[in-house]
């Protein structure tokens, strides 16, 4: 089934304690696109400016993303510049230029309003508002937001959230979101903001999801999977946005929304995520093979399953 | 098959943001004890002051742990005072006061030296190394040890680990010992040292598992477990130990140690030290049934697993 995704397609200046790279290839729609686009067919709608370089648009086209809603405007492309420590934690961002991104409003072209799978991108929630009223029937939509949303535009936030299916957000936003700073509690009140999947993203420390009903037919709504050990880590700028590329994505293929399929999408997610922090920009996630990605599940796979326990 | 565990029983004074407690029962091989007693006979060698109050004996005695190793020393018992944030991280030590704890030399008691599994609690290296000598042919000896031995007495510590088949520590001890940050090194460097099992508890993480050999056989060496998601902690004093307990527990009641029970193992211990933290001292971990511990189990497993994943 095909994917819609709207967000930021940038430019990213980033150092780490090993090695810089100026001007790559970002944004939250690039990540997840190229992470998705193993799963499914993506339509990316998003804005550069009239300074993005002809290769990242080759780069795009190559991976065979749809790109027909992905226009050029006047001004520069919104560029980020930050900054990781030794334990490769939260960035510390040193600048931001939206650019062009300040006065973006996403258009659905009218090929693109019958996907079936929606994501938005960490962008303004009125924005997100205006994608949903573009598009026809989606089955899914899911969505990711920051703190910067959750502080500044809380009734827009929450008019979007009560609209979609699936939620996608880190710890410290799971916690801003619902007050509460206990994971398990904090979700529960999330969910009863409007979605009926949540998945907190836990960076090494692994992803949780919570899936309604939470316990009918005896099917336990929460699962949780530890993240996929590495023994190098290079960049993990845009984890997040490939993690709900490989969500996202792996739902598509599956084609619905169940108990079983949410929980391999976490695992197909994570996955994703964990190809993508062993490069900066896209150079390893671009350029992994379908059997690559095989390899790494059915690792992660042994690396998480033990015998029941029975000890009566 | 029988458990001795050799460290200290102690008195602890914890404030949390919710609640505080004074001289309540603790230290390491109360909590292990307590979490190994489900599982299988536990041998206690330790030492208390002649103000440790009656109850706590009563209590160790009530949950069939055999205390003939337990000595009374004239002066105090050791007391420990800490707080913890709003997080419940590492918890901020206040006091401590080592009383007779600090002439501890354990002597294994006659009876108890046929011990099949032996655990070394966080206590100085070389009274570690004492407690190897004087037990006969144990099937498997584990440890644990903390950043204030692993910077103090290196040498002594690097001898200890030669001889022992499985490091229980947690994460940033794990990052000290190796002088690695990226667990995946570090867990190899450590495992350089001589244990051929490596846990490393990484508190609401979970748990990381390294087993040798890596992969014969097909079998993958590391295993990983996100830890169990609570709506709500009380007090996470003990949690390591309590892991330990329900990990060497859960490895006697299986009688050995292959690559399935030592999986198995890092889920009891994972459970028990769930158990542990929703109380303070020993309130709950004391007064739980098998029941309870199995449900938990089955808990665990089915917030853990998901169908293997075919993309091709």
């Amino acid at each position: 089934m095909n994917i819609l995704v709207v967000g930021s397609v940038a430019l990213d200046t980033i150092a780490t304690p090993d090695k810089s790279v100026k001007r790559a290839l970002g944004g939250s729609a690039t990540y997840f696109s190229t992470a998705a686009r193993y799963f499914a067919p993506v339509r990316l709608v998003g804005v550069v400016g009239n300074d993005f370089p002809e290769e990242h648009v080759k780069f795009l086209k190559s991976r065979d993303i749809d790109i027909k809603g992905l226009t050029t405007e006047t001004g520069p492309t919104f560029h980020w510049q930050g900054e990781y420590g030794p334990d490769f934690g939260d960035a510390r961002t040193i600048d931001t230029q939206l650019g062009v991104f300040a006065d973006f409003h996403p258009v659905i072209p009218e090929q693109f309003r019958d996907s079936q799978f929606v994501f938005l991108a960490n962008i303004d929630p009125e924005l997100q508002l205006e994608v949903l009223e573009q598009v026809n029937d989606p089955l899914v939509t899911a969505l990711d937001t920051m703190n910067y949303w959750i502080t500044g535009k809380p009734e827009a936030l929450k008019k979007t959230l009560a609209k979609v299916d699936i939620l996608l957000i880190n710890e410290t936003e799971a916690q801003m979101l619902a007050g509460i700073d206990n994971l398990f509690q904090a979700a529960q009140a999330v969910m009863d903001m409007g979605p009926g999947t949540l998945v907190i993203k836990r960076g090494g420390s692994g992803a949780l999801l919570f899936h309604r009903p939470y316990e009918s037919g005896g099917e336990p709504g929460l699962f949780s999977v530890p993240a996929f050990l590495l023994d190098k880590i290079s960049d993990p700028t845009g984890a997040g946005d490939t993690f709900a590329g490989g969500f996202v994505g792996y739902l598509a293929s599956a084609g619905s929304l169940n108990s079983e399929s949410v929980r391999q999408a976490v695992v197909a997610g994570s996955v994703m995520a964990s190809f993508n922090v062993q490069s900066f920009s896209l150079e390893r996630l671009g350029s992994i093979s379908r059997n690559d990605i095989q390899k790494r599940l059915d690792e992660f796979a042994a690396r998480t399953s033990f015998k029941p326990i029975k000890i009566e």
